[in-house]
Order: structure tokens, then C-alpha cells, then sequence
């Protein structure tokens, strides 16, 4: 079995350098640009619906949400049905990020992948996707810290 | 081109969730057991040696070393050529819960790939590997922050 994780996570952090590098931002570090993609796919989510899409954990969440919150960048909406749950959506300064945010990622995706032949690529897209619903099941309702 | 970063950092996070539901262990987070195989499989590392290894800003390794080491995890020690940098031991409480987080290491690999023929599992590993190369030479010198 070779070892998957360390290249996999060594490839995660090295993003997070290319992402602080790359964005001159108000607040805005590298595990914020998770939160903005899936709060602008998402608008009117729930804390626990993010938790889920992002695989953190409940506390996290909260903790990044009260933070995007404070410097502008979502606003939290009381569910109609709950009163203790929250929607959260995307402010126009974080809409306003959303494209340059989207370009870094793009441009990191198409660099690690040069040189990877379309055949290869569709292989190990397959993969990781198998890996990465094998990956949330085993955390499944795992995440409550 | 696939969203490969999404699945990717996905299956990064939920491993984390993974291993801190399957380790108590005094003040051990999921991001200390990749210090832990790190500082384990070459002793005497410099922290520079080990931002490189780990793919972490230099500021982050400070800080988790300095958790370890009041926690008693690792030693360091003066390099004898240059006294401002200092050579990263593992402590004899950090080898006592090495073979635990191999274990959870292992465990963990074997489950995500179950269902994986090992052709598919040679291509997924080229492909993983060439992205890790690409990847690290993409933020060379530049996790400095």
C-alpha cells in the first residue's frame, strides 16, 4: 500500500501556502476559501449542512462562521422552522472575492495537473472520489467536536 | 478538469476527524501526528528541515514545537554549527504512542482504498506523487510566513 495520505495531505498544505500567498485579503487565510466556495454554492445553508459539506467539525464551524461574521463577509439568518438554527449567507464583499478566489484554485488545479495525460486523469479522478465517499462515511455524524 | 482539491482536502479533513476520534491521548490534535512521523522518522531534524518535510509555514512549526515540548512530546537541542537553530528530538512519550498513530495511519489508508483494484491503485499513486512534486515546487522558499 503505498502512502497515499502523506503526498495527499502534503499537497493539501502546499495550497494553503499558495492560497495566503497568492490573496491579499481583510482576514481572509487559506481554510476560509473552503467556507466561501461552499457558502456561495450553498446560500442559506445551515451550520450543521456546512459542517457536513466541509467535513470540520460543529465547533469549527461556529468558531469560522463568528469570524467571517464580524469582519463583514456573511450574515446569519434565525431558521424559520428552528429558531436556534441559523442560514448563513454570503455578504456582497464576500461575493466581491469570489472570482479572484475561484481563479487561484483554478490555476493551482491546472498546475499540479500538468503533465498528468487525460487517460491518468480520469482514473484518478475516479479514485479519489471513491476514496472520498468512503472517507465521509467513515466520519459520518463523527464530526459533533 | 475534475475538482480535484475539493475531494482531495475532503478526504485531508476527514482523516483528521478520524484520528481524533480514535486517539486520546495527552493534548495529541489530528495535525501533531503528522509532526509525530515526521520528528520519528528522521531525529535531529532542524525546524526548517521539517517546514520543508511537512509543508507548513516556518511560524507553525514554532508554535506546534513548542506545544510538544512543554508536553514533553520531543527535545531540542542547539546545532552545534549554529547555535540560533536547534535539532528536533522525539522524547520517549512520543515513541510510546507512535505505534498507535501508525496503527490509526495504516488503518485508515487500507479503508479508503478498499474497492481500489491495484491497477488502479498504481496509476492513482503516479499520478498523487507527480501532483506532490508539482505542488512543493509551486510554494518552494515561499512558506516562510
Amino acid at each position: 500500500m503505498p502512502r497515499i495520505m502523506k503526498s495527499l495531505n502534503n499537497i493539501s498544505r502546499c495550497q494553503a501556502i499558495y492560497r495566503s500567498n497568492n490573496l491579499e485579503c481583510d482576514g481572509i487565510c487559506p481554510v476560509h476559501h473552503t467556507f466561501i466556495f461552499a457558502i456561495c454554492r450553498r446560500p442559506g445553508s445551515s451550520q450543521e449542512e456546512l459542517a457536513q459539506e466541509i467535513c470540520i467539525s460543529k465547533s469549527t464551524v461556529t468558531r469560522t462562521l463568528g469570524y467571517l461574521e464580524e469582519r463583514g463577509y456573511i450574515t446569519r439568518k434565525a431558521t424559520p422552522k428552528d429558531k436556534r438554527q441559523f442560514e448563513v449567507y454570503p455578504t456582497e464583499k464576500m461575493l466581491a472575492i469570489l472570482p479572484r478566489i475561484r481563479e487561484i484554485s483554478q490555476e493551482w488545479n491546472r498546475l499540479i495537473s500538468e503533465g498528468v495525460s487525460e487517460e491518468e486523469m480520469a482514473v484518478f479522478d475516479s479514485v479519489l472520489k471513491r476514496m472520498e465517499e468512503s472517507a465521509k462515511r467513515l466520519v459520518e455524524g463523527r464530526n459533533a467536536k
